[in-house]
C-alpha cells in the first residue's frame, strides 16, 4: 500500500506561503512576504532585452541547455560577487531555480536523517523548510546584533559529532534584519576549518545596503573550500524568473550538478538568456541604486512610524539594508493570534515563531517594508500599533 | 566533519547529459538527447506573446506567484488533457519546473529507503535518476510491444509488500518508442486498485502521434485516485521554459504543494504567463500538427534508412509517434564501446544499458529522430550502419 514517506511527517505548509495567498487581495497592507516593489521592475528594458534574445538567440534560448547554466550569465555572476570580496570563475557557479532550490540541493548533498544543522536563532523559515525534508536535527545558535555568538557556536561544534552544516545569513538577516560584524565572519571560517564543517552563506539581500559600506562576505575569508555561497536575482532584479546561483569549490559544484540533473535537469534557459541580455544592454548597478533609494525611504518611514507609535515595551531592530525588521513584543502576546486580528483590519505580517526550528518565541513578528508604498506603510504600522496596544492593556 | 549524505552513493552523472554536452558541437549528428527540432520553435509568435505579457501583466508576471501555479494556465491544461480522456479541474493541477521535477517530487512524497518502484524494462533514464536519490529498489517488469506484461506485474505485486510506485510511459515509451494497448492500461488500473499501489503515468510525447488515433490515458481509467499523471510543454512547445504539470487527486496535489514550497517555491511566473499568452493568442493544436508532420517525416527517413542498411541481426522498434526508436544488436556488441567509435565519426546516440536500473543489456541503443534534419539523419544512420557491420564481422 502506497503510504507517504516518513519525511512527510516533517513537511508541512509554510505560514509565509499561506499568507502570501491572502496578500494577493489588492486591499491588504502586506508586511508579510519578502516581495520586491513591483512598480520598480524595469519592464520596458526587460521587454527590449527579451525581444533581443528571441531575435538573436531564439533557437538556443528556447531549447534544453546545460545543467550548470549559461556560461555568459555565470561569467556575469563572477563579476557581480566581486563586490563581496569573492574571487571565482564560472566553474564555481551553478545556476539554480531560485535560492530555495539551492538550499534543497545542499541539504540533499549533505544531510542524512539525524544529522545536525546549526542555524542562527531565529533563521529563515524557507531554508528550515527545505532542510526539514532531509530529517535533520536543528541546533539554534544564540545571536546578538553582531551575528552568531562564537562561544556558543564552538560549544556546539565541540560537543556534537553529527554537525554537517552551519547555515547563516550574515547580511540583513532574514528575519531579523541584523548584520554580522566582520570579526565574527572571520571567526566563523576559523571554526569551520577547525571542526571541518561546511558553512552555507545565504546572501540574497547584500546588495541592498542603505547606509555605510558593503561588507566582505564570509566566503571572502574562505581558505579551505568550506563555504557554499548562495546569491539570487530575485531581490536585485525580478523574482518571477526564479534564477539564482550557488558558488562553491569545483568539487562541490560537480556533485551538485549530479543532483540538479535529477531534480529539474536545468534552470529555464530563456530566463537565463533574458537576464544575461538585460545585463549586457543595461547597467544593473543603476537598477540596484534605484531599489536602494526607494527601499531606504520605506525603511525610514516604517521605522520612524514604529518609533513614534509602538508602545515602549516593544523592541525592534534597525536594519541597515535588506527587506525586514524584527519586532519582539512582551512574552504574553501571541503573534499568531495577533495576525488573525490584524488580517481582519487588512494588515498582514509573519508571526515570529515560525523562524525558530525548535519552537517557542511566539511573541515575535517579522515586518517587510519593501513591497508597500509609503502611505500604506504608515497606515499599516498605525493599525498594528493600535492592535498591540490593545493586547498590552 | 561534513561528509556527503548516504544517498550520494546512488547519484551519479547521467550519460545523456554528458553526451548532450558533446552534441553542442555544431558538426555532430546527434541521435542522443530527446531534443525537439529548434527550427520549429514558433519564435515570432512567442515574441508577440512575450511583449503582450509585459505590456498587460508585467508587474505580476515578474513577481513571486502562488506555488501551485497560474490559474489561467492550469485551466488551459485541464482543456489540453481532455484529448486523453482526462476529466479534471485546476485544483488537480500543479505546475512543475519540467516533468523531471515532478518525478523528483513524487519520489520525495512516497519513497523511503528500500521501498520498491516497479518500472518497465527498459525505462526512462531521467526518471530512474530522479528516483535513485530516495534510495529505492527497482524491480523491472517484463514488457513486449503492447506494454508491461500484466502477469509478471501481478507476480511482483503479490510477492512484495514494499512496492510504492509503478512508473510507466504508456505512449511512445522512452526509450523504446512502444505504445501500450488499451487493454493493458485498464488492467494496470485494476491491479493498482487491487494491491493499493500508486501508478505514475508519464506522458510527455502522447500528442506527437504520427499514425492512427490518440489513446485514452491510464489516468482516464482511474477510479480510485491511484494515478498521478505527468504532462509537459517541453515536447509540444519549447523545453527552455521548463514548464510542466502534475495532475492528480486534490489530496495528493495538496501534499505535493508542500514539497514544492521546500524545493523551489514555485515555477517561473513569467514562463507560465508567456505560455498562457501564447495559448490565448495562437492555436497550439496548429503548432502540434506542424511538429507531427515534420517528426513523422523524420521517423520515416530514419526507419527506412535503418531497414535498408542495418544488418539483418539488428532488431528495432517502429514507433507510431514520439521521439525515439530502440535498437537491439546481437549480445556480443557493447554499445558503450560503439558510442566511442561513433563519436569519432561525429555521430551520437544513447547506449541502452543506462535504461535498465539493475544493469545489463549493453547491446541496445536509443536513437532520436526529432532533432536532426533529413539529410543528417540519413548520413548518421549510414555511419552507424557501417560501424555495426564492422562490429559483427
Amino acid at each position: 500500500m502506497s503510504s507517504y514517506a516518513k519525511r512527510m511527517d516533517n513537511i508541512k505548509g509554510s505560514d509565509i506561503r499561506e499568507i502570501l495567498k491572502l496578500t494577493q487581495q489588492p486591499d491588504i497592507i502586506s508586511f508579510a512576504g519578502g516581495l520586491p516593489a513591483p512598480e520598480l521592475f524595469p519592464i520596458e528594458k526587460i521587454k527590449t532585452a527579451a525581444v533581443e534574445v528571441l531575435n538573436k538567440h531564439g533557437r538556443k534560448a528556447l531549447q534544453y541547455g546545460p545543467t550548470e547554466g549559461y556560461i555568459p550569465l555565470r561569467n556575469k555572476i563572477v563579476n557581480q560577487v566581486k563586490k563581496f570580496g569573492i574571487d571565482s570563475n564560472y566553474n564555481n557557479i551553478l545556476i539554480t531555480s531560485g535560492s530555495q532550490q539551492g538550499l534543497d540541493m545542499i541539504a540533499k548533498l549533505y544531510i542524512d536523517p539525524e544529522d545536525v544543522i546549526l542555524c542562527e536563532s531565529p533563521s529563515y523559515l524557507g531554508a528550515l523548510n527545505a532542510f526539514k525534508a532531509y530529517e535533520p536535527k536543528f541546533i539554534e545558535v544564540k545571536t546578538d546584533n553582531n551575528g552568531m555568538l562564537m562561544d556558543d557556536l564552538e560549544v556546539h561544534l565541540k560537543n556534537n559529532e553529527k554537525i554537517k552544516l552551519i547555515y547563516v545569513i550574515p547580511e540583513f538577516q532574514n528575519p531579523t534584519g541584523r548584520t554580522w560584524s566582520v570579526e565574527r565572519r572571520k571567526k566563523l571560517v576559523e571554526l569551520a576549518n577547525k571542526y571541518n564543517v561546511i558553512i552555507v552563506e545565504d546572501n540574497p539581500y547584500g546588495e541592498l545596503r542603505f547606509d555605510g559600506q558593503l561588507n566582505p562576505s564570509v566566503k571572502s575569508f574562505d581558505t579551505e573550500n568550506k563555504v557554499i555561497y548562495l546569491g539570487t536575482f530575485s531581490k536585485i532584479f525580478c523574482p518571477g524568473y526564479r534564477t539564482a546561483w550557488i558558488l562553491a569549490s569545483e568539487d562541490i559544484i560537480h556533485k551538485l550538478i549530479f543532483i540538479k540533473q535529477g531534480i529539474d535537469l536545468q534552470t529555464s534557459t530563456i530566463a537565463q538568456y533574458d537576464i544575461n541580455e538585460f545585463m549586457e544592454m543595461y547597467d544593473i548597478e543603476e537598477h540596484i541604486k534605484e531599489l536602494v533609494s526607494v527601499y531606504r525611504e520605506r525603511r525610514n518611514i516604517m521605522l520612524d512610524e514604529m518609533k513614534k507609535t509602538f508602545p515602549k515595551e516593544v523592541i525592534f531592530t534597525y536594519p541597515e539594508g535588506g527587506l525586514f525588521t524584527w519586532v519582539e513584543l512582551p512574552e504574553r502576546v501571541n503573534t499568531r493570534d495577533l495576525l488573525v486580528k490584524a488580517v481582519e483590519k487588512k494588515v498582514a505580517f509573519v508571526p515570529g515563531g515560525s523562524f525558530f526550528p525548535n519552537g517557542g518565541n511566539e511573541c515575535c513578528m517579522r515586518l517587510n517594508y519593501s513591497n508597500m508604498k509609503p502611505d500604506k506603510i504608515k497606515q499599516g504600522v498605525d493599525i498594528l500599533s493600535e492592535l498591540i496596544k490593545n493586547e498590552l492593556k
